[in-house]
């Protein structure tokens, strides 16, 4: 790890009460950031002190295998120390939130793992990525329910006392179809059946050829399967939306479908977590992530997912995260070192 | 090419008057079957004399490039043509019926390579693989539509001037839910949602797990995805079949709702080329393959696309080939040279 130019111990470098690390493993990267331990608590999410911020490639086990995911999680952990002149040795605590953890047994095999990186009084947090997306928008508090809509969809929810349930987050193969590949591939679907003879007329066939740059809908199965990639199917969620804003049936009724998808997966979650309390009607935090639900369109896909998730949960408290996943993981583990310290000193 | 160890001539080997090659190019092999020119019209599928059978790999250029796939059927058809002692000198037509040949270009494509192997008097006849399916119904006569369901699902249709129409065969991606790999993914789809709370209870989740030999729908992910492969997971069609049969109303609703994507695929094919006459009510083929079509259940999915298609079109006339498409591809360019004899004949 680097050397320290300025002569400070590792430690002294981050402050007295060393650095929390937050980790957000993705399929397209992962990202770490660094806090101090020794910060107020954020009144807002500008005020989060970030010490540092490094960025690698994939740390999902399911597409890159395990030893190269782990490697990834290692370099980016310790490129975030060397950013501000530290090293293992002043971490207090680390929440890793990486894709494809999701089962205890993957969360048991990445905690015996990064428990051989560090000192032994270091706390460890092992979750899903959704975690830190739910975390993101709750200020690192652990309660609510998030709904993850860009290539993919999720919905995760956690309750104070520690239980999860999830929802959808399955792939297209599993019928994730409120998800941004989902949306793009019904489309993709409408357009051929249209063209041979199975389905009505949209302008979903103009407007994706034109996007595409191909001449005939028979082209359409050459591209798809050219590239087996979901993020390039899902690319086409935008011209979805313009057609269905544009008035085309066939695109309106795909959204409104994918919409309701995504409603459910809500809905399943916040009702075997009780995230609504026992008679339905408590307040709920319902933090929401992805492209698909970046909503300053006029067809609002995130406005109409709440409408529905409300007339079953009228509690539900949509929240928007301003600051990125990461930084959400970071604060679940500051949270809890925090929680520790005031035990110890029996406060 | 192989010796003549008989000491006849190559031609003569196969009879005098030469012979005819079919092929049947699919993505998991490839056959060539040879026939004598010199034949009665068969009276019944068991009456048609193969001189020879070859067997090689994929010549699907979409799954192994271009160059592989004509090496592919170069061979199939040499050494087709070595089990009868002959060359390619013997040869008077060929019928390469080849999956992936879905444009017009692509016809073309293969046609300039398959001039350059063999004598400039032999015809050729390149077609979809779905055409040889066809003709094995129907004796190599060129008319009707043949519907094929296995791992994936088409309807192809052609009249007797030529002119041919498709349906559906455009993959998963684009929304072939009447096929084995779309029966089997709803199928799953519905024990992901039985599990998270989206879905109402199925004994698909038991049966399922039962086969694949998992403990919980958790795991049903990591098995999804641990092998991209269509066909691995169309081999789950036979649980929906025995649990739509013992009465769970989620595995009939998907059957269902196959068998209505079928239908439409063939209903869609059947219009667009008038193959029902234009009053709709005249009789027309309709040759059923793959197997999700091989009914000897209970639940009878050929029986219900049919009954589904006569309620549009009661001309329809289901046929089961009993000879495999090879055959069929082979019958059609016999057929064909037999008509160009008789017109250089004046016959």
């Amino acid at each position: 790890m680097g050397g320290y130019e300025n002569g400070d111990s590792p430690a002294a470098a981050a402050g007295d009460g060393g650095v929390i690390l937050g980790v957000d493993g993705g399929t397209t990267n992962t990202v770490c950031v660094c806090l101090p331990v020794a910060m107020p608590p954020p009144e807002s999410p500008g005020a989060v002190p970030v010490l540092s911020r490094a960025v690698a490639g994939c740390s999902n086990r399911n597409s890159v295998g395990e030893s190269a995911a782990l490697e990834t999680l290692e370099q980016v952990m310790a490129q975030a120390l060397t950013l501000v002149n530290t090293d293992r040795s002043a971490v207090r605590a680390v929440c890793l939130a990486v894709s494809g953890v999701n089962h205890p047994s993957d969360q048991q095999r990445m905690l015996d793992w990064i428990r051989d990186l560090f000192p032994g009084h270091v706390k460890f947090y092992v979750e899903n990525d959704a975690v830190a997306a739910l975390a993101s928008g709750t200020m690192g508090k652990l309660h609510g329910c998030v709904l993850i809509a860009g290539t993919g969809s999720i919905a995760y929810g956690v309750t104070e006392d520690g239980k999860v349930a999830r929802a959808a987050g399955a792939g297209p193969v599993l019928g994730d179809w409120g998800s941004g590949y989902g949306i793009a591939a019904q489309a993709l679907t409408a357009v051929v059946k249209a063209y041979d003879g199975r389905g009505p007329h949209t302008n979903l066939t103009r407007e994706i050829l034109r996007k595409l740059e191909l001449s005939s809908p028979d082209e359409l199965i050459g591209w798809t399967y050219a590239d087996p990639s979901w993020a390039r199917i899902a690319a086409l969620v935008p011209v979805v939306v313009s057609s269905a804003e544009d008035g085309d049936e066939v695109a309106n009724k795909i959204l409104h479908d994918s919409v309701q998808e995504l409603a459910d997966s809500v809905v399943a979650v916040v009702r075997r977590l009780k995230l609504c309390g026992e008679d339905g009607m408590d307040q709920f935090p319902l933090v929401l992530v992805g492209g698909v639900l970046e909503g300053n369109k006029k067809w609002n896909i995130s406005g109409e997912v709440v409408r529905c998730i409300s007339k079953v949960f009228p509690g539900v408290h949509p929240i928007r995260p301003e600051v990125e996943p990461a930084i959400g993981a970071a604060l679940l583990a500051w949270n809890h070192h925090r929680k520790g310290l005031k035990l110890e000193n029996g406060s």
